[in-house]
């Protein structure tokens, strides 16, 4: 191993540490020795990567934002219309965020108000959300009788239910309790022509 | 004004600079100085109420668990069967979690992994959800065709998002984000008998 790959190394394990610590006990109670320790680093190799413990959450926040904004911007086939892919883009959200935990670190991070320099995920997610649905109402995969406000509402909440529980606690099935919100309001949302079509627990997972 | 009723207002006083300063600050972040600041008191006349920031934080998270006891568990008459109580005691809820500055502290208490001794006020919620659906299938406002389970999740995810967003922002409409939810659910929810009778604001605000 290189002297480049080993400080590569070094610098994903500091940040990989500082998440586990910070979704543990917190931002404020995190201290940069603690991240020292566990990954078994002096404070000086810690400083030659990161000037501050802000520099390793600002890191962080923004590799959140960044995966989280590919997963929605990422143009797949649609299959079946428009509100088949927020089912899709839903499940993939929800199952980042129990898997990975620098992510759950990232979105608890953007939510800590002792902190500055928030990044908007949210805003942009529920942004995302109002787009689709006009692209469903203009492909026919969401009914015309829905109102578009109602569905985002719905959706948004879901989501934003399911992200929370499952950054809280990883024994909490949130992939099929999206299934379950997905399984009653698709009847609901879809438009005659892909009612039949819909896959509940998603198509890309 | 006597004593007794200067002693009492000094600690209500505290407990809502305490829910304040947590709830902009966290917990790790919040001191007995800033809070005596806010209230005009010197420590001691704190420390005469209370011996430590942990006891401040466990009064508020008691009211906050007792609160939403008390609101899960009141009966009301059943004008249109247990579903129709379920809208009416979610849009209590999040009315409360938008009201309320010591309920909204209390809720983000208990989810704060810096502390010990959390209220598991989130299990009691879904355990009544459950509950509340399994009266609804007995009395027939529930249609029989839906799975009590994909229910739970769908109505545990919406409260959870709507409690997480209304505590965040609270210019956020919760309320009426909420009726979107359950204008969208109750179609698909309600038994035939009562789907006409249902109101999706909820009865009681």
């Amino acid at each position: 191993m290189t002297r480049q790959e080993r400080a590569a190394r070094t610098r994903c394990e500091l940040v990989r540490a500082a998440a586990a610590q910070f979704e543990r006990q917190g931002y404020v109670s995190t201290t940069l020795n603690g991240i020292c320790r566990q990954v078994g680093v002096s404070s000086g190799a810690l400083h030659f990567h990161f000037a501050s413990k802000a520099a390793l959450a600002d890191v962080i926040e923004q590799v959140t934002s960044s995966t989280l904004q590919r997963l929605i911007s990422t143009s797949r086939p649609r299959r079946a219309g428009a509100l088949q892919e927020l089912v899709d883009i839903s499940q993939l959200l929800v199952a980042r965020m129990s898997d990975d935990q620098i992510i759950r670190s990232g979105v608890r991070l953007s939510q800590d108000t002792s902190r500055q320099g928030r990044l908007p995920f949210r805003q942009e997610w529920r942004a995302h959300v109002l787009a689709l649905l006009e692209e469903a109402r203009a492909d026919g995969s969401l009914a015309p009788t829905v109102k578009v406000a109602d569905a985002a509402s719905a959706i948004t909440l879901a989501t934003e239910g399911a992200m929370n529980f499952g950054r809280e606690d990883r024994q909490w099935p949130a992939v099929s309790s999206m299934a379950g919100f997905w399984r009653l309001m698709l009847p609901q949302l879809a438009g005659a022509d892909y009612a039949e079509r819909m896959d509940p627990t998603g198509t890309v997972l």
